[in-house]
């Protein structure tokens, strides 16, 4: 059985999204600095379509980290943003909103998207998304059976983050901790000093743009 | 004219102290588990008048960290902690207080005590503490003149960093970003979204036990 994981971009100050996070600004206002080391590199245009782009050490933890996972488990907002089912009250009306992804989702493997909204599977290219009504540990059952040997990964956001956490189900994460400051927003690690687990360092990787830490939980 | 610069022990969670700091728990609860990384280096015992200690990378960064600086500014908390003048609300009496770090103080360089309550500079050991009343600016300059060429550092607390931060006048820090959640405490970077200035990252050094990032601001 594969590891659970998460890879997230998290501001020195603690913050993985911005304030005022909205259909139209997913990483709320500043949000995208969090993810400046990444635009540029060949690992992040690849996926969304994009041709060239920078090989770097950077690149190289990032591919890693859109690699490994057979497959990955979402919040309602990571699949479509908002507070209605499925977080589609943008477009809630003949047909249900099929996300923010677009026809090629840059997954390219099981999604399961937790919600207390269910709805059949939806396939967008090489992406089916798998809506899970049942917990998060069912979640997690549906995405290990998919995901066979390899990983199971968190996409986010920081609150179903939080979630598995705090159930100790997560076995290993990674941080990419950005150099700026956001000052507000949603805090990655808010209230998780009863954690019943300690931490290990596992690796680090460093550049010129940003520093990934990657921990081990130790239960 | 050397830098402003500070080095500080921040959980993963973003506190660099737990919660109710008070005169006998300066770190406030938990808290001392944020230098869990230093207690057994050389580097560390050796200032605080014990043999013996390992040594490694993060001794070599803890020792940089100690001989760097040609002088020092400090809250009054760190002082003598407490609330009352130099924090010394335990023993005010017929003599002031003289701080929390007894005869031999693991100074052994000027320190300027930034606090509302003027006084006498105090000499003890090979550290002489001078008290300051007008202002974060006046006490920098007053350790410049101390340092010469040599770098100030900010002992803390984290208001005081706080303070030369959103002042812009630090020039580098170095943050030991230790594998462990606080849950609550004392933030070092409350409300920092508005510095006008950038952060790059100068250097990394990894250990099994700590992460330290130096980053440097770019105004």
């Amino acid at each position: 059985m594969g590891k659970l994981t998460f890879d997230i971009s998290m501001s020195l100050d603690g913050f993985v999204a911005g304030p005022n996070v909205r259909p139209e600004a997913g990483l709320g206002e500043g949000g995208e600095r969090l993810h400046e080391w990444a635009y540029d590199l060949k690992a992040f245009r690849e996926p969304h379509g994009e041709s060239g782009g920078e090989v770097n050490p950077d690149s190289e933890v990032l591919e890693e980290t859109m690699q490994a996972p057979g497959a990955m488990l979402v919040g309602r907002g990571m699949f479509g943003g908002g507070t209605g089912p499925w977080g589609e009250d943008r477009a809630w009306g003949d047909k249900p909103w099929d996300g923010w992804w677009g026809d090629e989702p840059p997954f390219f493997r099981p999604v399961f998207v937790i919600t207390h909204h269910g709805r059949e599977p939806l396939v967008k290219g090489e992406t089916t998304f798998t809506f899970v009504t049942d917990g998060i540990e069912s979640a997690l059952e549906q995405a290990r059976a998919a995901a066979g040997d390899r990983d199971v990964a968190i996409g986010g956001g920081a609150n179903v983050i939080q979630q598995y956490l705090k159930a100790g189900l997560v076995d290993e994460f990674q941080i990419h901790i950005a150099p700026i400051f956001l000052g507000q927003g949603v805090r990655l690690f808010d209230d998780c000093g009863d954690l019943d687990s300690d931490l290990e360092i596992a690796r680090v990787v460093e550049s010129p743009a940003v520093t990934h830490v990657r921990y081990r939980v130790v239960r």
